[in-house]
């Protein structure tokens, strides 16, 4: 097996990528190489302040890099020679079998749809959020990726890509799947959720009823689906509110033993520990990072490509989803 | 002056309301009185463990209950001797110039609409919700209360209830407006906001562009303007992000010095704090406190309405709106 990084992504490219693929080789268990793509010479030059296994790791070069400022989709156009493009490519000519990046988001989206192509019987592929919860494990919410205006058979074929997910990468049986909304009942909400509410009812999937904002992080539901509109709302609030609360407490709390506590109630704050958000509904195994991911997170995030692969995710997804397609039909 | 309080409103009435009612009268400056509205018995035992000025505060009775499981517009009309209706009548009838309830939300607006009235040129009255910032004043969102599929035009509404409400309130002059979106730039964002943001860009309002899920309380913003789905669920999530990040302090810091310190961090989480939530928009003064309120925070949502009264902010609420019905037309 073989996952690809874009050494060229994030704000600490090349150095994080680098450093988070001889981590990752070091500290991740199991038979798997690591691509990295990008400037050869830029990615030599941070190799050689580590040690790592020369066999395991090879430079796929790529001259070109697409930047946060690029357009996505024209850039994935204009740019076949950047790091990204060259990185989903991989997949397709079966050289890797994973692809991590920290770059634009739009732009990996986009390439990703572009070049994998989404799985039959999905009509927008969807970006989950593994958020830190009050339960010992993550909630995975989406979408939370810019899925806009989504229509009621959109958030259920968002709710058979979590189902799988968190089967495949967490192990849990039997999801619970919640909708978010904005009251208990199945009548409260808008005209999109109410409607959704009655397919997700009438789906085999485990579906547990509305989720209100305020049981997002409750771990009452180990999916909460939900349009890309208020799912990334959601999400950057979330970000923006640990730093708050950060800052809240640094003021509040002088003493340097609470300090020092308080980075472990951050680190768990800190929704990139999961290893990045999965894209899920292509034709392959994306995980997108955040632009300022430290290589703790790139690192975390080759583990669960390497899971996703191990467990077969991407063939589940595409079961599942034609499946439903053919019930629809 | 006189403002209503709903004594038989929330989890802890009628005791913390009365208690409230009474802290009101005694730490809140000003020439003003109080209406304790409900079941005179209950109350007055109430406040013989309270000294009061007697002459500020009087009963006024009301032998029913709105409760939270009662459908809100069905029960304003089922139950006009509940207290919480008997309070907003007050305003109709001249004898009180504000009321506070931390009953039912979706009652209290109904009672508001059906009574008071919307203002001419409000489609929806709004509620706002005064959240916590970066800053040290707080970011103004609305609506909060659950006006869904709202119009684009609804949200521009929205923004000149927030404006006249944070220069009344807070004596800010010319608030920066920001429309909650997915993307700085005006062409992101869902069908609702990129037709309101050229809505709002066409404003006389100083609206300063989209404000990200991270924005809502940097304190860059002094009113974040959204459908009332989105800010219902941001709403929820931060009042439940507080108690999680104290559950995972708490856990994580035995020392009790730091709990101390953490207590007056959740105080400024706690958006109760700022005296509860106004509708705007409505013929009148209705402020809305949460069912678990403490007494604080009615105490504090009495200053707001004292201050909403003396500030004429429904007067000026109502010249905006005219004035921009006028425009449109």
């Amino acid at each position: 097996m073989r996952i690809a990084i874009d050494a060229m992504g994030g704000d600490g490219a090349p150095g994080v990528p680098v450093q988070a693929a001889v981590e990752a080789l070091d500290q991740v268990d199991g038979d798997f190489d690591i691509a990295l793509v990008g400037d050869p010479d830029a990615i030599q030059g941070e190799l050689s302040a580590h040690k790592h296994p020369e066999k395991r790791l090879e430079i796929v070069p790529a001259r070109d890099v697409i930047t946060m400022d690029d357009p996505p989709v024209a850039s994935v156009r204009a740019k076949p020679d950047s790091s990204l493009v060259r990185g989903v490519r991989l997949q397709e000519s079966g050289e890797a079998d994973g692809f991590i990046s920290a770059g634009s988001t739009g732009a990996i989206l986009a390439a990703s749809i572009l070049i994998l192509g989404p799985l039959p019987g999905v009509d927008r592929p969807a970006i989950g959020a593994l958020l830190p919860s009050a339960a010992d494990h993550p909630t995975l919410m989406l979408d939370v990726g810019g899925n806009v205006d989504s229509k009621p058979h959109q958030l259920v074929q968002f709710a058979h890509l979590g189902h799988i997910y968190i089967q495949d990468l967490e192990g849990r049986e039997s999801p619970r799947i919640g909708l978010l909304s904005i009251g208990e009942e199945s009548e409260k909400g808008d005209e999109l959720t109410t409607q959704a509410f009655k397919l997700l009812q009438d789906s085999d999937l485990n579906f547990v009823g509305n989720a209100e904002g305020g049981d997002v992080i409750s771990g009452d539901y180990d999916v909460v689906v939900c349009d890309g509109f208020v799912g990334n709302v959601v999400l950057k609030f979330y970000e923006s509110v640990a730093g708050y609360v950060a800052q809240l407490i640094s003021r509040n709390v002088a003493d340097a033993a609470a300090n020092i506590d308080l980075q472990s109630v951050c680190r768990v704050l800190d929704y990139t520990e999961f290893g990045g958000a999965p894209l899920l509904g292509v034709d392959g195994v994306t995980i997108i990072c955040h632009g300022d991911s430290p290589a703790r997170a790139i690192r975390n995030a080759v583990r669960v490509a390497k899971h996703s692969v191990e467990r077969n995710m991407v063939e589940h997804l595409s079961r599942q989803l034609s499946r439903l397609a053919q019930v629809e039909a």
